[in-house]
């Protein structure tokens, strides 16, 4: 029998360290599916379609979500971005735990149309601490950092709708964390009551 | 700030190997502390007071239940064994997360004084598996196997009120089920949200 996989989205601030724990936690853990999201932008220098994005078109996106084929959407500026269902719905009924990298809102629309889903924050331990992550990058300006501080303290007010956070201080640690989460939740009693027959 | 640990009571049945898995739990994490039980029954042989047991006098456990002392207890034959609460609570209060191993009547009793409680079940896998490893053992009589076998499916019916299920086919697997468990529950929201301060 393949125990149907678990959905899970791992949300958090800009800087919180989303894309390298989910990837130390994808090669720690057998079965473990990351779903990655398609857009109507077009691909930065080094991004690969099928890998980082699915590229579309503007009219396929718009049919996606016509036809109620996205498991969350939002459009930023002129670009959409969304999760196609299908690809999560195969990987979840071969057994794998799918995981999606979504922000707050995104998270809140599959949680709704999904209430199994299991959600994850993460979070660097500290807001100075995040402050000082987003300025070691050396990236941004100052007006930009304050933005994505902003932007941040606003994501984690939605924190209460994830069942678990998870402290980033050191990412071994944190995708430990990740880890023991869905193992655990694969121990829940009702997923293995067939045991008892 | 110590963060309060967290009570968990391991149940199982006999030959399901919560021994070796707790040992390894133990060794595996630390802030874990393993609450041993008080009993009036004589030590055996190579059994140390407050290492295996407390051995206590008949006059003090039938205090201790006069007081309301006990977590939980339950008499067989001629002997009293049960939880002195005192111990327990000040692991908790020193922040470590307190292991009790009782079988399923204690638990309730455990459950119910104290609601927070996280519930795991320790199975072989299947009854069969249960069966031989009771009769490897070669200490029991066919009988006393058989008597077991209807004593673990009792045990067996009371799963449901675990939150989870842990399967011993092989003592790392479980015992990193067993840790999960606690790392995962340390990230429960509800637990953190003093981060986002």
């Amino acid at each position: 029998m393949v125990q149907r996989g678990k959905l899970y989205v791992i949300s958090g601030p800009s800087g919180a360290g989303k894309s390298t724990v989910i990837a130390r936690l994808l090669k720690r853990l057998d079965m473990t599916y990351f779903s990655i999201s398609a857009t109507t932008r077009e691909p930065r220098r080094g991004e690969r379609d099928g890998f980082d994005y699915n590229f579309v078109k503007k009219e396929q996106f718009l049919e996606m979500i016509e036809k109620d084929l996205l498991l969350e959407w939002a459009r930023y500026v002129n670009n959409y971005y969304g999760t196609p269902s299908q690809p999560v719905d195969e990987k979840l009924a071969e057994g794998y735990d799918v995981i999606l990298d979504i922000e707050t809102q995104g998270a809140a629309q599959v949680m709704t149309k999904r209430p199994d889903t299991i959600g994850m924050f993460l979070f660097p331990g500290s807001f100075s601490e995040l402050e000082n992550r987003l300025r070691a990058r050396g990236s941004d300006s100052e007006d930009k950092i304050q933005k994505r501080l902003i932007q941040a303290r606003k994501e984690c007010e939605r924190v209460g709708m994830y069942s678990y956070v998870i402290i980033n201080d050191r990412v071994e640690t944190a995708a430990e964390e990740a880890a023991s989460i869905i193992i655990a939740e694969k121990c829940r009693t009702a997923n293995r009551l067939h045991y008892f027959k």
